[in-house]
């Protein structure tokens, strides 16, 4: 393969969509450094493994020579939600932002290489465009155009209000592509229209319209929902090592090798060798332990991704820990919430809650391989977790 | 009838209406001066009667000690069309605004006090705003509300595109309202959607909302479309006397009683006197000239008003000008124009357009008491006049 096919094939690799792909092969073919942006928001520096899947592809671009532009939209952080009804949008101070974007830049640099990563505001450019210029601005696109975005669309026919200033934003996050000169941005599938109006704004301000590349949105540990916080179906990437590794081994056989595809940076031969091998025999559970080792060692380092591992292992010593563990699916109440002790009932492991409640106490039960400590335990609905009680009664559990 | 009582008739005389009266009253019975806004367009300052409408009742209400807030919205004006599809909206400079300001100046010095008119331009508090204040300013009203008004609503529907900017301009103008802090604002019916927004604003930014007060749309001389420039149906305030009072003289009767309502100064009583004199035989022609020469005054003083009454009667001397004058509507062609020859012949004045040329050529043909040397003159739809062939053949003629 010639170079500049190799270096498009790896960025292809596990994108939902490149618009256009030869706009990207000629764009490649320059042979200059790219400038490659991608935007975040103020308000939520936590990160989870579904945001790397961007970073991840960052990484890519940047390990191919190119410039990251990491976009903290602060100028819309400092605004929060102007109507007021949002109590979770409020305004972000200087300082707050300043704070955030460091913990972030944290965050990132287990990805990306911090010297070759520009993180820019967009407050910068966005002070100065002025009154005049965001009316010049919003000249620039059609309400019926807007209108077509999908949740524009929705909330107009069900007669809900959009407020006017929603319509700015997607013209904001447009304009900082043409602020930064971007040639390619990179963002989940949610984000496609805006991602379009970029290369639109582009072009009425003279310039070549960015690369738009989308990136599928990451399943949780339930397989099914996008990872997300709210879901508490997510691995935190400042989660603790062990609970790190004993969340990716939990993940079912097939989820796992999406998130080879999205989250690991092996090769594709090496992953496709494993497949191999497991269509051939080889327990999941080994290679799944290699998908631990890797993303362990990625946010903590090599010598407690080996401890994670070691650990996990001594666990579930003797082979304790049956290899086919069937799925069990329980439901939550309405508030989306099951007691420990109701849990372990109606999966099996215990004949009745006090039973349960007096394990807990002796210290008999663990969730992946963690001692319970709390008999009032609630367990969210969206976990998936190994529950042990005593050394031999096991059952993986799905909450819904 | 009590003072407050007086005042609040003053104001209400040939408005359209009044929203809402009873705040109006509240207001008034304030005892301090109320601030009383009407906006301008920067790019056209020069006025016709049709604008005068309004500008006489901000003289009512500077009559009642209140203070006027002649407001140019300049800050618009220097953006012009920023989608550069109106070639007549181009951006206008400092400079330009400054000197269209000092025109409008000078013109309604001949209605208001200059004195006593504080000239405002938007620019001051809009540039200030910024760009997170616009954005803030746009959360305040909805798209499905903004697509209610009646202009946008009809090109919504029939799929022709509004650029997003044009809901920023209801907010703006609604906005100089919250920085002028403005009790009242006047504006013509096809304001009142705009003149609303200035309301909800207020009350948005906890001010008490101004009272909205719209004026009918004064007719041209054609007694039926609206005073414009553009149809050429108009009495602009710097036409020569002569020509402004032989344009009143040519209005009907009907549309003199609804000048006299919008554009005198006079009592009511004192035209409800005229009225039941007409009734009981008077010449309508003799209370029309009153009209002309209070017009006549007021743009051009007391002396040349005479003279203009007083030529008017020369050139119409002997009683030529018969006082049951026919009218005769003629239709232009495709170009919105009709040949002095051709209109002289389908008005029945000439045989033959050879004639028309002939007579013109001798000084014999008049519009208006005025002689027409230009035998090529194209009269233009929209225009009324009296059109004379020698001392005896007369016609007035409405071109449509």
């Amino acid at each position: 393969m010639e170079p500049l096919e190799r270096s498009f094939a790896l960025i292809q690799r596990g994108t939902q969509e490149i618009l256009l792909e030869d706009a990207l092969r000629k764009k490649l073919a320059l042979g200059r450094p790219l400038r490659i942006k991608a935007g975040f928001d103020p308000t939520a520096p936590d990160l989870h493994l579904g945001h790397t899947v961007l970073i991840n592809k960052l990484r890519q671009f940047q390990e191919l020579g190119h410039e990251i532009l990491f976009l903290i939209g602060d100028f819309t952080g400092m605004i929060g939600d102007p109507t007021g009804k949002s109590a979770t949008r409020k305004p972000l101070s200087r300082e707050e932002i300043q704070g955030n974007a460091r913990t972030y830049r944290d965050q990132v640099s287990h990805i990306l290489d911090p010297d070759k990563t520009r993180v820019v505001f967009n407050s910068e450019w966005m002070d100065q465009l002025g009154t005049a210029g965001l009316v010049q601005l919003a000249a620039r696109h059609t309400v019926a155009r807007m209108l077509e975005r999908d949740d524009f669309s929705a909330r107009f026919k069900a007669g809900q209000p959009i407020a006017i200033h929603e319509f700015l934003y997607p013209l904001i996050q447009g304009y900082d592509s043409v602020a930064l000169r971007a040639d390619v941005e990179l963002g989940g599938t949610d984000q496609k229209f805006n991602l379009l109006v970029g290369r639109q704004l582009q072009e009425a301000y003279g310039q070549e319209p960015q690369v738009v590349i989308t990136l599928p949105i990451l399943e949780g540990l339930d397989g099914v929902q996008k990872m997300s916080k709210s879901l508490g179906n997510y691995i935190g990437i400042t989660d603790p090592p062990e609970e790190m590794f004993g969340k990716i081994m939990s993940v079912s056989d097939e989820l796992m090798w999406r998130y080879f595809e999205l989250l690991s940076h092996r090769a594709i031969s090496e992953i496709e060798g494993w497949q191999k091998a497991v269509e051939e025999g080889t327990n999941p559970r080994d290679i799944k332990m290699e998908l631990g080792l890797e993303l362990v060692n990625r946010f903590h380092g090599r010598d407690q991704a080996a401890r994670a591992r070691d650990d996990f292992i001594a666990r579930f010593q003797h082979g304790a820990l049956p290899e086919d563990l069937a799925e069990v699916h329980l439901t939550t109440g309405a508030d989306g919430r099951l007691a420990i002790a109701n849990l372990l009932k109606e999966a099996g492991l215990v004949k009745s809650t006090s039973e349960a409640i007096r394990l807990i106490g002796q210290g008999a039960v663990r969730i992946d391989g963690e001692r319970v400590e709390d008999r009032q335990l609630q367990c969210s609905a969206g976990s998936v977790g190994v529950y042990q009680v005593g050394k031999r009664r096991f059952a993986k559990v799905r909450l819904s």
